[in-house]
């Protein structure tokens, strides 16, 4: 399913800063880029390079002198997300695990999993399917969480979100990872460019490693887990934002779209007797 | 200059459980590891593998029956740490690190820098030169915070100890990590053998990246910074936890020894007025 | 019911210290002191007076040189608390709350209930009978937080004690507090002497305000409502501590006692189909 | 010296709502009342009632039915404060402390004195005299937080404003009340309308008991401590909050006014040699 993705950034400069974007669709083995510009106006030279730590492909531009800063970029790409059968891979346990994904399942800045061990054994602990595990986790969040914009902000984490309850996505997303690190699940933060969220916006959720596939989820159940355009992921919001500023800057806008281009897209919908999990 | 480290490590498994040990001295330009031997007891099939995230050499080790688990690591290092004149070296600006460098600017789990940037900028903003700046923070750290065992545990972090102002070599690093990033200074989690730390024990301080090196600090000023033997490096003490277990172990002991295999050492001492940093 | 309370308490005193100690059963409409006796090793003026703000009785000491105190306390109590069926008292609101009720609506230091709207509300919001609802968050923190030693300390808070979900008496009587303020029901701290609480130990429990009574609940549900001989109440632990104390000092040892003086007791149940309630 | 002190909250109900104010100026032996109106509209039957708890005159209204409600107050005020020589009264010892003072030298909601110990010790520790000691803990607030509006909500406390070091007048005081009574100095929340305040507003500070007085404080230094009418005094903003509301209400705005009824107001300035304090 071929999808477009786009945004539109705009920024005042107070003085000279350095900014570190996060906004490119990646290129996996189930996402394709078929066709992409981005550009900078005033023209400034910029920097693209990849990170060897998570998946993010970084923009990186600096500024000299204040003023306007604008930064548009436009991707068409396939999507190809994976449908996978979890019946037929059984989970891996952490003495197998690849040492690419021990990383996540240790605590992180917004995803304090060595906080919550009693909570999450209490509610998931008997649960013995990792998918089935993940999915409850999933719809426990949806179910106690209010889905409120202006009760977080950039220093919300995990360990407040468990007791106060509302959030926006990056909270919900959070969240999940911090509840399946807890119950020894690895968990990594995702970004992307999401069809049929509204309004449009960057969108986060959640990837849990199972059966060997980085499989998605997410508690706002607010888009498609099939129309998804893949940006990032990373431990959680602090390796993965999609701005990071060095100086003194003001954000004016932050413009998002994403549409299909082909006809005929069906959304997953998880059914409870299936253990078919998208993978990215 | 050449060490001999080793720890004995004694757990009791109750049932069948996973340990992940980050104990291995690594291998750098600066540190040549001589002689080496691991062994468990009773033998067990062991991995051992290297991070591609952090500096950091892991050995996993399965246990598939309950009882009494030894683990014996001893190396001898060539300590060739470098003596960097940091007056020579600019700093770099964030527009020109290195990709590899920069998930060390982010707040992690326990170095919360994004909380910090008021009290950051009125104590150490007005300091121009990096490499002082970050001899104050370690300064101001050793003064105000007391070096006390058994006020902290696994869940504290920089947040905690900045008001509480009392902790263990952990602690003391995780504010100094967390006070570099705050300041747009790339900064790491360290942990090493050292040499002359009395009661002997596995050592924690923190690397800062200044003029193209990573300078390494100690706010508890407990060892010689030229006597370590680098074990690992990490975004903070989840990174680079000398032991994950997954199951349920309980220890016995943690044994810790670093002695010179040579005479002569002379510890380094940072004088004010050189700007001579130690880089492993 | 007649009960025989005492407690001895032995501390070091380092140098010049100041110690207030709230041990003294409270003489109420429903428990009289029939026999009351407190005696300090080495002999130390005092001074005991009552509290206007909370139920307290204080016994406050001087102590001018370092060396060994023991205080010894006794007193046989005549527990008349009064059995109410809060079905036929209607709940108050708060238009027409006496004032002298308000204050255990606001939040406090260890029972923050401006943080738990939400989860409050989603837990127990629907249920409309106060006292059933308080009897339901009695059951819930019951069934949720696992009772132990050595996993919270003075600083923890109904805010750790929601997340982290184990504790002891103390922290179940603040989470008990804090859901029910949050819920607008006037809740307050409770401290006495336990028949049956066993190991023997000062106990913690809380009361809320219902139908024009201070109903006491218990969610250890470690000792019988019935059997309690009360020392204080307060807004949380801060009011109501067994001990504090101005100085230096370290305490060697606490030992209470609670024993029937008649045989006969009935313990009190709570009856699911009943709203009879114990207030003291 | 004469003040007219008034304010006029309105408020959109948006169901039968319940409000308690405290907003009324207080009578002492330094602040007489000479007139006094309050009026809300539509009219609606209130009740005044004093606490016994702390300094508080509440003024409780039940809206049974939605819609707009304004409250306007007025009083003219003579402020007879005191200027006290604390030079010449010695600090009173815990040990003689009247018992209604105790209240305030323990932890409250948002001054977790518990917490802050080696801090406050180590940078006031050795300030010997009482008054100096809390001169010393008001200008180090006013030198490292800084007056900022929308960095700190309802929610913050004095542990957050140690290390975020910026925030409003309610957390200037939180931050002091709390440093005082870590070092066992008696300190209390102070609400007033304040002369020359800008931009007018209700004001916050604290008072501490120094020998024998309830001493006025003011970290933010914004407005003359002589120029204050003062409303209430409660153990921190739980106890002293403008307005608490029950039920579903909108604040539409607050204003207030503070104006000198006689010329020739001279403004009291703290000098560094002279130990004179304000009481009210």
């Amino acid at each position: 399913m071929k999808f477009k993705a786009s945004c539109e950034l705009e920024y005042y400069v107070r003085f000279p800063s350095t900014f570190i974007f996060n906004i490119h669709a990646l290129q996996t083995a189930h996402q394709t880029i078929l066709e992409e510009t981005i550009s900078v106006e005033p023209s400034i030279k910029s920097e693209e390079f990849t990170s060897t730590l998570n998946e993010n492909r970084y923009f990186r531009l600096e500024i000299k002198k204040k003023g306007l800063i604008k930064i548009s970029y436009q991707a068409i790409v396939d999507n190809n997300c994976q449908l996978v059968n979890l019946a037929e891979h059984p989970p891996i346990p952490i003495s197998k695990l690849d040492q690419t994904v021990l990383p996540y399942l240790f605590p992180s800045r917004y995803c304090q999993s060595d906080k919550l061990f009693r909570l999450a054994s209490n509610k998931f602990g008997k649960i013995k399917n990792q998918y089935q595990k993940v999915v409850a986790i999933t719809n426990w969040i949806h179910r106690n969480v209010e889905y409120l914009s202006g009760v977080s902000d950039s220093q919300t984490s995990a360990f407040d979100t468990i007791t106060e309850r509302a959030g926006v996505c990056r909270d919900f997303a959070h969240l999940g990872i911090a509840l399946c690190r807890t119950l020894s699940i690895p968990a990594r933060y995702f970004t992307g460019y999401a069809y049929q969220l509204n309004p449009p916006d960057f969108h986060a959720c959640f990837e849990a490693y199972i059966g060997g596939y980085w499989v998605i989820f997410d508690a706002t159940k607010l888009a498609p887990l099939n129309g998804l355009v893949k940006i990032a992921t990373g431990r959680d919001a602090a390796d993965a934002a999609v701005t990071s500023s060095f100086g003194n800057v003001q954000c004016n806008y932050i413009h998002v779209h994403c549409e299909a281009m082909e006809t005929g897209f069906v959304p997953h919908v998880q059914q409870p007797t299936e253990m078919l999990g998208i993978s990215y």
